[in-house]
């Protein structure tokens, strides 16, 4: 038995070194690292540069910024950021579909704002809804349901969506450079993070299939939960009430007390980031802050300043000061699909 | 270059088959598994048996109770559960030397209950204090600190206590039986957190040193918070307002909340974590639920129904109904201390 077992040794050891030779004769070099690109679709410049001397100095045991393995959080904002947010966010149109589909049974909705004006077909996107009506959308499509029935319904209707321009599945519509930076950050042992105004059930249904983002690394908007048990068997339901709308201070907050360490890098893409970037790139510890600027509307959209959810004003007007890096989707992206 | 580099590997292999002949001359048999206790501390007996079942037939993809690695999520109770809590909860002993210290700053103290029982010295432990007493005194001495601070105060502390009857500092009064059990369920796949009643701040002052739980896997109670940015400073600084007391049905829903995964695996050590192991084991998921029963005076203390803090009541009597293990640290414990 020993015997054999030596003997699969030697020959595992055998093919390997045939292996790595055949690799080494291939490209001349063996485990001489940085030779390829860690970002293959972010064009050479400022911010790519900015990304990898970040990461390069953070890792450095030598460096004046290190930062050790343990503590290396990076948080993410998810619409704009990772995924596309037009022509309207991913989660609204869920919960519009929702609402059409829950209306025969809430006759009182064809008398009631906002719903009657969503099934008379008069309003049909998050531009035509106050912050309050949207949450009042939100209650009515997530409350009475536990988050693994809330989950099913959204995976469900992931599966069969389709963006209305690109005629992909929405979780297609994820951009190409931030799945490599996730997974750059990941492979130099950050903890990656989604912080999100979403709600938080409505990403992890897609997270870890999308990103590679487990769900007890996303943190986002929420309802009251009640535990309910019923002969033995224990629930936790979702009640018609906010408990975190997770946007602008919020999702600094939710950071301190959900991971209990300081984020060293942020990636967001409107306003209600502003404080995350904020929070990370304060007090001297050389943390990166990033905001995507969406003007490429060719290969995406164009928009900044005039829109109502996931507006860019004043984080452009701060970048320069809080030296923020502002990406340009255009001109620092050479692919933006996945 | 590359002939150096072959050279070295063909070494670094002869070198490993050495080092492994060695192991096999020396154990007779190579890479068997399961021939060490994974649990020393523990007797032989149903509990033991219980839990390394559980840990098998979880582990094994051909049972029919399999759980995938990302899934395996298993939660602990803290004060009784991982560390001593008599003659006092560890972190009610820390509020009260804090109100003493911060006493010259608070002359309003003096004429004030609960604090002024604390500075004559007429109260001086938990049972002294209702439920809102303990929680006035915990606002006291955490609000107006940023976690930073809260943390540093409370690890300066830990590093001066000392177990009034053990004679260590708080944080060495850790059950060996329960470190192997972290260790054990780690090493087998799972994701170990602590939900505790405690402050999450205070708990993640010592998680991470003391059982290897980083500050992420902490889930406990909190004050609500505020952030402050202050001239490019950003901090997050607690209010005098509790967000969340984190004892009885609070403990799933922010399982729920934080996780956003089924826990399979609960231990606690009082009725405030019923509902923990509750959510564990119903649902027919062949979860795990555990109670420490203190029922050891000569090596630790002996306490369950009688107590005010910490008891365990109810407990006991629906242990046999929902299949829960009551652990007697008494004849369960070859050793008790680690």
């Amino acid at each position: 038995m020993v015997i054999r077992r030596c003997l699969t040794l030697f020959v595992i050891c055998y093919l390997n070194i045939l292996m790595l030779a055949s690799i080494v004769s291939a490209n001349g070099e063996l485990f001489d690292e940085g030779l390829s690109d860690p970002l293959p679709s972010w064009k050479d410049g400022l911010v790519k540069d900015a990304i990898i001397n970040f990461v390069a100095n953070t890792t450095n045991e030598s460096h004046t910024n290190y930062v050790a393995p343990e503590e290396r959080i990076a948080t993410f904002d998810n619409d704009g950021t990772l995924l596309c947010e037009l022509p309207d966010v991913v989660q609204v149109s869920f919960m519009l579909d929702r609402i059409r589909e829950m209306a025969p049974e809430h006759a009182e909705w064809n008398d009631m704002e906002p719903f009657s004006s969503i099934l008379s077909g008069d309003r049909f996107n998050s531009a035509n809804f106050s912050l309050n009506e949207t949450i009042q959308i939100y209650i009515a499509t997530s409350a009475n349901l536990t988050s693994d029935q809330y989950i099913s319904l959204a995976k469900d209707w992931l599966n069969k969506s389709q963006h209305p321009r690109f005629g992909q599945p929405y979780t297609k519509c994820v951009y190409k450079p931030m799945l490599e930076l996730l997974g750059y950050l990941r492979s130099e042992g950050f903890k990656v993070y989604i912080v999100t105004g979403g709600d938080e059930d409505f990403v992890r249904s897609f997270s870890d299939e999308i990103y590679g983002i487990p769900p007890e690394q996303v943190i986002g908007s929420a309802l009251r939960v009640q535990f309910v048990e019923d002969n033995h068997n224990v629930s936790v339901v979702k009640l018609p009430q906010i408990l975190v709308f997770d946007d602008g201070q919020e999702k600094v907050k939710e950071i301190v007390q959900n991971i209990g360490l300081k984020s060293i890098f942020a990636y967001g893409n409107s306003d209600g980031d502003i404080p995350m970037l904020q929070y990370a790139t304060s007090d001297n510890r050389h943390g990166l802050g990033l905001l995507n600027h969406h003007d490429d509307p060719i290969r995406e959209y164009a928009y900044d300043r005039q829109l109502a959810m996931g507006k860019l004003d004043k984080g452009l007007d701060m970048a320069g000061e809080w030296d923020w890096q502002v990406v340009s989707m255009k001109d620092d992206w050479k692919e933006i699909w996945a």
